[in-house]
């Protein structure tokens, strides 16, 4: 279905400066236009358009602002050397989006509309879309709750957006290795809450263990399940992989943990390569011992915004482990180059996950 | 400190019709002004002003619509019949809220300033307060954040508000008894998490199994802990209290329940009644097991919303327990009359808990 000439497009009257590719940072500049379609009871999801970038005007009572009825999404969009844009497995987010959505009682988005007007305001901003390595656009597609009640209960109205913004290179000097801290007082989510899916409530109850960690110098925390506290389930905002004599281990879907399509393109390489690879429950304990072990080779975290982020070091119970001596592993190198070069079309895209955005 | 002549004052120019008594619903009317206050890193919080009620102007990239960093509370006050205007223990919610802030990594507010601030903007809206019995004004303060920004931190710059709602009688056919759904499946907090705080993501999580309950005909659910998916925590926005062989039991705060300003007060007027209450770990078995026995008495529920809810029915794995045969308690009813006499200035107020609005 054909939805790209139903999306009404008003153009700005008064385009942006674009930043310097070089100061980029992250989320913080966006571009002229943005998308937005709106929900009621009597016409469902309509009026959908391209406008230029705004502040939202909302009631105070709006239910975003109480309760939270919100779900978001995350992915990018790349320029190649041949002057062509690429969206990474989009069709993925949309399907996530969904079923955040189901989860947060949010009535579903038709997902082929969404991916068309995100080509269209991708292919209208393309002039932002910064061209020097490692930078990206980055893509914020997002539903609020609008309507004004205090009740507890699904909101009848709702805003779709999507916003874009131009992303520098996640590592200014290359890729380097991080240092996480294992968090074992706070918990990010627990099996029957919301951990699966992408909604703000999740990442307002991360800030605490987060701005802790930041101050103990580490850039993430690592959390374990909520039950047994024992158990690792994911970073800040990506999945987390270790390679242990070997195989490489990341932890299984478990109803608490978001499943990255980073995550889900990892194994699928891994599979391709023929590396062994195992989703199960991996204790904090296992990883300890290997390290102890010297079985502990590498760890890496997966997610849209660093791709592979290699994890040099893990703190927990006042004992820091060194991985890999603080380097960045030969496989988590290995997926960091191949994963970029499929997204940037200099590398075969043997799973077809690239998809052309036509200007 | 007298805060109030530094809180600017911007009058409505088109006052708004005013509901009639009879046709109130929770908060879906609000008043005709607002109270706000803005916080960046320089300034702190300033600029406190109430302002004709508006919608907020605000970036779609503000956090609190990604990341819901945001934090709310709930009070009510009362019209006497002697014309003077009461608020429960609002200081109680000051505090809660600025201890919700901390978890959520909000800036604390001063609690004095918000306190006269409500005052003042209560005075001001004064004609909006419902005459007739059971009806009040429901007091909305909440933070939000602000700064345009997708990276997970804690924001920059937040809004503080309240907004006011005149609301109708909860029981409009005199106090009844709900029948409650035990939730099994979905989980509202867990220790480490938000549950103990008055945040956004925590009513989202809610909606779910909320919406589910409602379609069974069960007017709310009842949450058990998270890890052993066994002892009582709370109802969707209230406390919950059970007697049992003469003896008043309540579920101790455990780090995932919230507490209540109405359990706090329910717990002080038994104890100076001399009835024996106890506040400990209490398990839906237990429950289960007394009313096979003959010896589950009455439940009942605390909140702002409806004060004391009489619970009439449990309904768990396929059986439903009657309380007090569907009929409500002598001692719900007991502490209904007692706290509606008390907010309302017809009953003595043995704590000190009413502060009155001087107009
Ligand atoms: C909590 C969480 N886990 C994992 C991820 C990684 O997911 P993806 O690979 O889809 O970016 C993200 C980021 O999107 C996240 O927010
Ligand atoms: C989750 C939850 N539990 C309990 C309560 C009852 O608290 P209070 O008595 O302060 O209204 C509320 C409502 O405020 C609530 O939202």
């Amino acid at each position: 279905m054909n939805y790209t000439d139903r999306i009404k497009f008003v153009p700005t009257e008064m385009k942006k400066e674009k930043p310097l590719t070089d100061q980029l940072e992250f989320g913080k500049t966006f571009t002229d236009h943005m998308f937005m379609m709106d929900y009621d009871q009597e016409k469902g999801w309509h009026d959908p358009k391209i406008v230029p970038y705004q502040p939202l005007i909302i009631d105070p009572a709006a239910m975003v602002y109480h309760y939270g009825q919100t779900v978001f999404e995350g992915l990018k969009a790349y320029l190649t050397e041949d002057n062509r844009v690429l969206l990474f497995r989009p069709e993925k987010n949309m399907t996530r989006m969904n079923s955040s959505n189901e989860r947060l009682c949010i009535p579903p988005i038709d997902e082929e509309l969404v991916l068309q007007a995100l080509k269209k305001l991708i292919a209208i901003d393309r002039d932002w879309i910064p061209a020097s390595e490692g930078t990206s656009l980055y893509i914020r597609p997002f539903v609020i709750a609008t309507e004004p009640y205090l009740g507890v209960a699904p909101s009848k109205k709702y805003k779709f957006m999507i916003i874009l913004s131009p992303v520098g290179s996640y590592y200014k000097e290359g890729i380097h290795p991080v240092k996480i801290l294992v968090e074992n007082e706070y918990v990010r989510a627990v099996s029957g809450g919301t951990g699966t899916v992408k909604t703000a409530g999740n990442y307002a109850a991360s800030l605490k263990a987060q701005e802790l960690a930041t101050s103990k110098g580490y850039s993430q925390v690592l959390w374990l399940d909520g039950l047994h506290r024992k158990y690792i389930e994911e970073v800040g905002s990506m999945n987390i992989f270790f390679k242990i004599k070997g195989e490489v281990i990341t932890p299984a879907l478990n109803g608490s943990i978001l499943e990255g399509v980073t995550r889900n393109s990892i194994l699928m390489l891994l599979n391709h390569w023929g590396v062994p690879v195992t989703e199960r429950k991996l204790s904090i304990d296992e990883v300890y011992q290997a390290a102890i072990d010297g079985e502990l080779e590498e760890a890496f975290g997966t997610g849209t915004a660093a791709v592979i982020s290699p994890v040099g070091a893990l703190f927990m119970n006042e004992q820091e482990i060194l991985i890999n001596n603080g380097r960045t592993g030969e496989l988590s190198k290995k997926l960091y180059d191949t994963l970029t070069g499929i997204q940037l079309g200099t590398q075969p895209d043997p799973f077809n996950w690239m998809v052309e955005v036509q200007s």
